[in-house]
Order: C-alpha cells, then structure tokens, then sequence
C-alpha cells in the first residue's frame, strides 16, 4: 500500500501538483546579499530556510493557489514584496520603523525579532485571529495579576532564610525569562548596543535586546505588537507539518500542571499516531480527515481546516485557539467556563480579586462566555468528534468529561475548606492576615492539589478518554492522598 | 541498504507476494447500504477501514493463505460470510439475536458494541486464548473484589468533610467508568433509547448504552461475553501493525502503577525500536526475529508468533498473554506466582481474604500456578530472548529479576510491618478496628511502596534490564524514602 | 520534496557513494565457522550484525576512504585482519591472551566480552579519547567513593527493622548490577566453569562471568580496560545512527537525576528532531549542519565531527564527552566547573572529603578546570550554537545558563543550612556524630533537593532553553516547596 502511495505522490508532483509547491522564485536582492555572509556564518538556519516554502514561492505564486488550499490571507501585499521568495530580508528588513531594535548592518536597517506585526503582512487573517487567542496575551495576563505574582513569587523566589524563618528575595529577571516567560513571553528591550568581533568580519554593533532569545507565545515585541508566530511555527523553516504534528504544543504543555501531550501520548489517538503517524500526509491544506490522517493531533482538533474527503468542511481554521473550547480547564483553581476576552487581567470576582472564579469556586459569570456561547463551542469541538464516531460516543465521553469538572472542582473545594481552617486555626498565615496563599507548607499542599491534580484529571477527561491520567498517573490516587495529607496538616 | 530493500518491496508486491494482500475483494449489499450514509456522515472511519486489510479481503481469501501466515483461524465460517469483504455489516449486523443493543436502523439490526463473540467467527482461537487471559476478566477482577473495592473507594471516591473529619462518598458510575473501567472495561447496558436528530436525516433512533464508550480489555458486553478485541486491535483498521508497536499497550501500561511502557523505552531494546523501528517490517506473519525486526516489543516477547529466518519455530502465537511469565509483579501487594485461573475472584488467602498472598507475603499456593509450570513459563519466555542471547546473558538477567522479586517482597513487608505497629498504636484505624487499610495519611503512604514503587523496580528487572527506574525514577530511591517516611510516622 | 530528496539518494548510490558502503568483503573462515551454529542458535543477533557496516566492509575497505569520512583511526591494524570483513571471530578471538574469559570452544579461544581493548584495534583514537571521559571511570569513581557509599547505601540498602529502629543491610551484588551499576559499569569477574545443555550440541562448558551481563560505560573488563563501547553503539549492528539518536543517551539519562532526555523532548531542538528527525540523515560522516540534520540530537553538540554545507569544521569529533563542558551540572550538591582527571577519587575538598565542594559550596579548584580552560569549553560549544543561532541569542541563553547554576547553587546552600540546623538540634543524627548525612527523612528531603530538582533545573537550563522542566516539572515549583518542607521538620 506505502508504495503504491508513494507512486501517486510522484505522479502527483510530475503533474505539478502537492498544493502549489514549486521551486525557483527569484531571491530579491536583499536577501542574496544576507546569504553572502549568512550562508557562512549560521549555515545551519539558510539550510532549514531552503527547505522551506517561503524560499520556493513568491507572495504572487501563493496568490495562485485557488480555494481552501490558499495560506496567503492578506489582500494588500505591497507590490514590492510579491514576486520574490520570501527571504531573510523580507522579514527582518521590511518595517523598521515600526522594530525599534533596527540597526544599520552592511547598509541594510535589519532587525532581530520578527513579529506577528511582520507576518501579517501576508496572513493577516490568522495574525487577527490570534490576536484574539489567550496565548497572545500570556504575557501581561501573568504578569500583570497581583494573586498570580504570588504564586510565581512563591516558586521562582530566591528562597533563603533570615535567623530561624524563610525569607523570599524576588526571582531574577533572567530566572523569570527561562521560566515562566520562557513560555509566556518575555518583554522585548532594546537597552543600548554593542560589539561584538567576528573573525572574518571584524567588529559589528548589534542592539542590546533584554529578554531575548525568546518566542513566548506572549512575547511583547519591538514594534509594539503582541505574540510570536514561532513559537509554533518554528524558524526558520515554518514547516506547517512541525506546527500540525503534537510535539509543538509539547514544548509548552507536558509538564504536570498542563500535560496534554502526556494525555494524548497515552491516548487512543495518540497510539494511533504514534504508530502510523509516519505515513501521514502533513503538509496538505486543506486537511482530509482519515486520509491524510487516521486520527487528530492537537492542530486537528484546535487549528486546521478540516474536510471530509468529499470535500466538505468540518472546521475552520482558526488561531483562536479557544474557539472550540467551552471550558478552561487548567492554571486556575477552578475549572470555568472561558473568558469573553484575551485580556483576562480585567476579570474581578465577588470579592474583586482577579480571578474567574471565587475562593469558594463561584463563577465571576460577568467576564465568561454564557451558556449559549458554551453549547456553541461544545458543538464545534464535537463536529469534529463526528468526523469519526458515532453521536452516542461522543456524548458518552463529554457527559464524562463534565462529570470530571464538577467532581474535580468539589474536591478542590473541599481542599480549599481544610485551607481556610488551617488559616483560622494559625496553622499558617492566609491573606486575610496579610500572608500570601501558596508560599508555606500546607498551602503548597493544597496548591498540588489543583495545579497538578485536578489539571490532570481533568486533560484525561478531556481529551484522553481517561486512561492512568486520572488515576495513578497524577491523577485521582494523588489528589485523594494530597487532601488527606493537608486534612492531616490542619489537625490539632 | 534502505533503497536496496525498498526496491525488493517494490518487486515483492509486484509478484503478489506480501503474505497475500490483494484489494478489490467485493463488498456486500449491506455493506454498500451501509456506507452510502456513513461514508459522509463519519468519512474518517470508513476511511480507516478502507486501509485495513478487512476491506480489501474476503474470508475465503484469507482461508486461501498456506502455512503459517494463516491468520484465520476458524474452520465453520459461514458461508453468507465468506466471499466478500468484512465490511460494517458483516461486523455489525451479523448476530442481532445475541446482542442486547440491536435496533432497527433502515431495515437493518445493527449493533453498535462488537464484542469477541463477533470476532470468533473468524478468529475463533484467539477468542477461545483471551477468554483465558486475566485481561478479558479484568472487570469482574476488580469490581468484584472487596479488598480491591476498598483501595477503589480510596482513590476515586468523593472526598469530602464531616465537621473535622474526612467523609469519603462513592465515586458515582461515569467517574468509574473513565478511570479504572476505562482500562479494565466498563459493563455496558442499554438503559433505554433516545432519538436524535440528523441535519440530513431527520430523526432516528438509538439504543441509550451505559458504559459506553468503552474499549476495556475485560468489558462486559451486550451478548453476554467478555473483552474488547478493539482494545489492542483499533477499530476500524485493525492493523497488526497497531497491535505490535508498544503504544497500543502503552494505552493501559504507562502510568506509575504499572510503567512497562516507560521501562520498555528507556531500555536497550526501546532504544534500538525508537532508532530503527521506521526500517522495520510490522505486518508479516509469521514474524522473523533479525530480520522483520531487531529487538523485541511488547508483542514480539507476550504475543506474537516468531520464527527464525531459517523458518524455525521461536515462539506460538498466544492471546493469553501470561503464557511465558511465571510471576506475577504488579497490581498487588506482594509478587507472587500466576493464579491459574483468570477470574481470581475465587482465590483465598490463609486469612479468607481475597488475596493471591496474605498480609504477611505467603502465598496462596492452592490458586497459584505450581513450580513446575513456572519452570515451564520461564523457558518459554527465555527461549525468546536466546534467539538474539547467549545463555550466560540470559541466566544472569533471570537471576536479578528474581532477586528484585525477593527484595521488592522483603522490603514491602517491612512497609507492612511497620503499618502494622501504626495500626496497633492507634496512629491509624486499620482492618482489625473495621477501618479501611488504604483510606488514612499513613495507609496512603504504605500503598505508594507496594503500588508505585516496589513495582517500578520489578518492571526494571523484569524488561528493562535495569537503569533508572530501579533506582531514582520510581524506584529504590523512592521505595526506601518511602519506607523512612513511614517509620517516621509510626513513631511515637 | 521528499520524492526528490529521495531519488537524489537513489542516484547517490548508484554512483557508488554514501560514504563508502559496499557489500561484499569476505568473511574469514573462523566467521563462517561461529555462523554455522550461531545462524541457527541465535538468528536475531546475526541478522543484526548482517545489516552491519562490519558485515559488509574490511578494514582495508575501510582504510581507503579519504578525508573526514573515514571512521577507522589506526594505522598499525594486522594484516590478518585487514581483508575481511569485521565477524564473530575477529571480535571474540583475536585477544584471548588478554582475556580472562576466554575459552575453548569447538577448537577456538572464544571470549564473551568484548572491550574497549579489542575496539582499539581499528579504532585506537577513539578508544584512547573515551580512556579520558569521565563516562569510562564511572565505575571507579562511583564505587570507590565513601560519601558516595552512603548514599548508594541509603538507596540500595535492604531497609529492616531492629525493634523500633530502622536497620539498613547492604545491597547485594545481584542488586548493585542491576541498579546503579547498571549504568556504571560492573566488575567482570571469572568465577568458575559450568556446563550448559544444548538440544542439538550436547553439554558445553562455559565459564561463569560474575557481573555479566552488562554494557555500563564504566564496566572494568575481564582484559583489565575499562569501559563498554556497546553502551552507545549497541551491538551487534554498531550502527552510528542509533549513537548519533538521542534514544541511546536516554538508557541512562531519563531519570530525574540527570533528565536529559526528557529535557531535550521537550525542547525547540527536540520537537524540531521528533517532526522532522525520520528524513534526516544520520549515517553520514563528517555530519552537515542544516542539511543532514535540522536540529542537534545529543551526539551533535558532545560527539560527531561536524561541517558546514561549504565543508568548513564546526566541531571535532570527541569521545571525551565534556571536551565542550565548562561545567559539571548533575550528581553532585553543587554544580562546579569539570574535573581535570576523569579519575575523580582523588578529588580532596578543603575539609578533605572526596567531593569537588565543600559542604557550603565552595569548589576543591585544585582538582577542577581553571577559568581559562571553562572559558575555552564554552567556546567550543558555542561555536556549534553558532552554526544555527545569532550571537546575541547564544549569549542571552548563557547568561540565563549560569544564571541557573549560581541560583540553584544559593538554593541548595540554603537547604544545607537547614539541614545542618537540624543535626544540630538533634532531629536527625549528621556526620559529626557518626550518622550518615543521607538515611534519615529530613536527610533524604535535603537530598531530593539537589539529587533531582536543581539538576533538573540546570539541564533545562543548559539545554532545554528552559521550559517546563524549569518550573513544575521537577524544577523550582518542587524546589522551593522542598526546602520549605525541610524547613518545616527543623521547626521546634
């Protein structure tokens, strides 16, 4: 069968087709003369760009495409940009203006930190979509919530101890760069310049740019825009089958407080991938569910257009990623339903503390998406369920997937109770005492409980059709034992 | 090398050969009137059955393959059946008197479950090998075992709090069912119908199924037998080649409790699977070691029927996977021998416990497989590993798993004993003061020695060939940390 | 792309190139003698040899290739060997002088385990490069240690009880192998004779190898080198892509002591591996950045020879693994720059234990590299970061780099502190008193502190470009928690 396939795809490309791919637009001469150099220096990074789209196609030759299999979404590329490959100095040379970190280099005013303010020059349609994706604003949504900078506070402090008591200096801003911002997105600072000696070419000044390396998802960019198109979308290739395949999203979302990688490694779906994976067509657009892949990956079900192979639509691109998601499962104390808006740092509860859902797990319903909202998004994401199994399937498995919500929140609950009676009782200092809530022994406890425990739970439910994730795998046997454990802490 | 054979591929499938693969089998009326719908309404999974070897097919082709490669093993199929391909009728419509869930569905009886009373018809001696396997009782295992019910209550009941007390509610049937059930298997029962509406189709209906969705390898099925075929066999392919990557056991065998999987890949031969298994060859039957394959997976050791490249028989093909183990390492308190039988709801313990060992590591020998039958199992197992190992490899590897046997078991009984002397200070309310051995902060921290840690070190030695899980990843480290921990409680 | 790339392939071989592979070099006598049986008796090994480089070149095949591909570094190889292939015989035949093992065997003197000894035969530049690593001393280094023997005591030891006390028995030799020395290295030893029954050749006698089997990087050999060059280039293929993949280095650095590979999986490097690694060409020697591999596995920045597209040397091939290391990240209290002898049981700190600090951190600088020589380190492997990456991103990750170690050495110190308070209030029995400073709880919570979290946070740091292994994934979400905990037990 591979090979019979593997002939199709060479009569497939001897007709010319494979989506438009073609090889042999004209480099501008900008970006010749970067390669003079570049090609020598980091031959490593032109190699991955030559094997890229963006070094075969011209903006026009993507223009061509016709119907869904068209990636160039913006209608106004400059005349300037259209009939040349899309090289180094399309992307770092283009608006310097706008990049305060443009400096002079061999005649050129050249910047570091493309943004999604360049992308969009051609795909503005996803650079405005995720715009309006969480992710884009991960930055200041942590940085800027006082009860978040406790926690972070709480983890990243420079612990040390002052006579007998424990006394937290702040984390460094390199330690919060490789962190939480590594992630997040850092803030992108040109703090002055320097020189730097290169062997064959003498001293070069560069700009001194705090915060960087970094493609955050969050990242706050140099000309003012929001996001890294990288962080998925990997430099310098910006292969759509490394964005489609799952190990994407793993660099951000494998550890115990958000393991969806795990879940889905562990998966049925995941297996699947796993084991046949390799066959898979990644590279078409639009995506063909069951035969350029058997079963989804994170893009399938969250990013890409989907069709049938009748050609029918299943679902829209999207990069708001939440677009489907009725519920936010993980990084708060409670489950929620999802925030109306990116910028969580405006959301106030019953109490006006910046957070989704009170201590006692309330909605702060005014700044979350309603019910109708909700039904709509759990329509969309089960659309795509459908694509494969059959209606009773699929509300079997969100039936469960609610229950694990509701179950997982009333644990929390009861582990926030136990808290507060630890707070009362002395046993440790809460906020009502001026203390923070996460940085003594028992809160830490109690901080298990939800930032890994009830997370994973609820990833399990979510998209693992359950397995070890809810049980012995940071599961239900760990968030069962932690409340045990703080009960046990907040005895006399 | 890799051009070389994959031109041999190319001549192979051009003679025919490939262990008879031929397409173009024909698909029956029902079938036909089956897919006219399906084929729109879910295009991935029809999609998936068109690449299995099912649709392309017939029984009676398959009957045609001589020798070994026979993989049909049922000698009365019917011969309604035999000529065309195993379509979703031949599956899903062929036995409605003995499915509870059949409904009316455009003048058909369709099913939704296929069980292993299905698939016998075809493959009726690997049904009759899993009815013998502990896996297809793994249901009734768990769910009718008292002692068992009680470590359940612990991990997934609703914890809660009375006044200043814990208070533990039962887990309700859908928190069960993608938990422990999802792996063990869930009871399905139709409860009732339902109509649904279809945009294209209007409304139709269905059989309302608890406990589905479910693949459970010991699920309870609507016509009144046991097991999931689909567990390791994912529908709708059914891929051999599923079935030997170690993903698909990974599915069940990952988590802490019973980590076979992450051993499996941190050990040599998941090296060489994780290095070189793209080049492999996963679909012939029988399976040559060396040259199909260059180590072993989970399969290759537990299931599969191998043969020498000379054509010498290495190992049968079993679906009672404890065929070639003696011991029994995970899941329990103690290691101990096989039961002999797969239901081990009827053994019984010294005590009159529902235990393979007492609470002191003795067996319960009367229901346990005897030393000559172990004998008997470890040469099967070794006579796998000696077509790639001399003798002294393999004494030497033997004499350490059985060694990590006797320490893990010593080790868990000094846990015990400690609990016990917990138990009898009044630390903790144990069995004897009809308390739960598993509920309270010190039960909970006895259970981490035998469940996670002691465990974890017998997959090390029994497949991993040691390495980092028998020491700081689950293992010693931990096992012992744990047993310190645990003093410590017991202290006055 | 792909189909292109593929054809290239296919013409590149049928010009004779890809490095020099050709089949055909003839086998000697003795070879064919050893298949004649062990074709049959153990198939799987031979087939695995047959896909050898070995089983297909001679020596002198091997001498004749020009420049950087050629892989055989001596120049005083016998000219018995010269001529023939690489076989069963000219491994475990040609030194039985030197071989404790060796015996007689149907007319030959046969040894079991081959060495480094016999390696250098061909590959004498190699060999010698390795006699350097650290990796070969790993026995030695581990078991000749005393504070080492503590905590591999604490580890390993069979915990018991004596009355109401902990009683710890040594771990036995059979544990050792299987556990700590499995990655180390055991100690080869002949401890006698026995017979073997074969079905179809009778009884054979054999000596009996104490601490076999084993492939640790320190194993001491029964020719009295040390070291295993299995370990990595598994045998019996001894294929440099399974050395060159990071699955090889995972055997023994997964663990949460050194998570080097998990570190790696989860980064840019490693998504960019796992995507894309399957069209990447691992086989060829030198090895070019960009073009045969997109992104580096292990062996690319710590091993193989490497050049640019233009040909220009990025890196020298090194078996002496911290040739570009300034600093010793894991295993130890505190991160310190590198041995200068990779015998490290000379090593004196000023209070005169065998450690490369002292207790509060301060570094043993006689027995480590000075500041030039970590300067010229970090060159070294900056210069292959270089070969992808812009000088600003290479120095904004080092800044973050040692930013992690000087944080993570302040935490540990902190944590001492603790513990040192702790012996001295008598909660728990230290070195000055005669205790050892690893069995008891507040000791091993102490030892959770570096063992696993500091050095997960230095590898996510020095690898990982940070990420969730820096935060709560073992990182500082679990650091700071832990030395809260030890806190806590030093509260009166």
């Amino acid at each position: 069968m591979k090979i019979v396939f593997a002939w199709i795809v060479v009569f497939a490309v001897l007709i010319g087709g494979l989506g438009g791919v073609v090889s042999g637009a004209a480099l501008s001469d900008a970006t010749k003369a970067c390669l003079e150099c570049h090609s020598i220096i980091h031959p490593g990074i032109v190699e991955d760009w030559q094997k890229s789209r963006h070094s075969q196609m011209s903006p026009s030759d993507a223009l061509g495409v016709k119907g869904p299999g068209l990636k160039v979404s913006s209608r106004d590329i400059p005349d300037g940009l259209k009939g040349k490959a899309v090289g180094c100095a399309e992307c770092h040379t283009m608006r310097p203006k706008e990049h305060a970190d443009a400096f002079d280099h061999n005649d050129h005013k050249v910047y570091t930190a493309v943004s999604p303010g360049d992308c969009r020059v051609c795909h503005s349609e996803e650079a405005e979509q995720y715009s309006m994706n969480l992710m884009s604003h991960a930055y200041r949504n942590l940085a800027e919530n006082k009860l978040y900078g406790l926690l972070e506070h709480s983890i990243l402090g420079a612990v040390g101890r002052d006579k007998a008591e424990m006394e937290n200096a702040p984390a460094s801003r390199v330690t919060k760069a490789e962190t939480c911002y590594h992630c997040h997105g850092t803030v992108l600072k040109v703090t002055g310049k320097e020189k730097r000696a290169y062997d064959d070419y003498g001293d070069m000044e560069f700009p001194r740019i705090e915060g960087w390396p970094n493609q955050g998802t969050g990242r706050v960019n140099l000309d003012g825009t929001i996001g890294s198109c990288a962080a998925c979308h990997t430099r310098h290739r910006f292969s759509i089958e490394t964005a489609r395949k799952p190990y994407t999203c793993k660099q951000c979302h494998v550890g115990p407080d958000v393991p969806a990688f795990k879940v889905y490694e562990a998966s049925k779906h995941g297996n699947i991938f796993s084991s046949h994976g390799r066959d898979w067509e990644f590279r078409k657009v639009p995506w063909t569910v069951g035969k350029d892949f058997s079963a989804p990956t994170c893009a399938a079900c969250h990013v890409s257009l989907l069709v049938s192979s009748g050609g029918e639509l299943i679902a829209k691109r999207s990069h708001r990623m939440n677009d489907r998601l009725p519920w936010r499962i993980f990084g708060l104390i409670y489950a929620h339903p999802h925030p109306k808006n990116p910028d969580t740092t405006i959301i106030r509860n019953k109490d006006g503390a910046p957070l989704p859902s009170d201590f006692a797990g309330g909605f702060a319903a005014d700044y979350l998406i309603d019910v109708k909202e909700m039904d709509s998004r759990r329509k969309g994401i089960q659309t795509i369920c459908r694509a494969c199994h059959g209606s009773s399937t699929v509300a079997g498995q969100w039936e469960r997937f609610e229950s694990s919500i509701k179950e997982t929140n009333a644990k929390t609950l009861t582990a926030t109770q136990i808290l507060s009676g630890i707070w009362a009782a002395g046993y440790a200092k809460g906020p009502s005492e001026g203390g923070s809530p996460f940085d003594e022994e028992p809160e830490r406890i109690w901080a298990d409980s939800w930032v890994i425990y009830a997370n994973t739970i609820r990833f399990a439910s979510a998209m693992g059709f359950g397995g070890d994730y809810g049980v012995f795998a940071d599961g239900r046997y760990e968030l069962n034992k932690t409340i045990v454990r703080l009960h046990q802490r907040g005895r006399p």
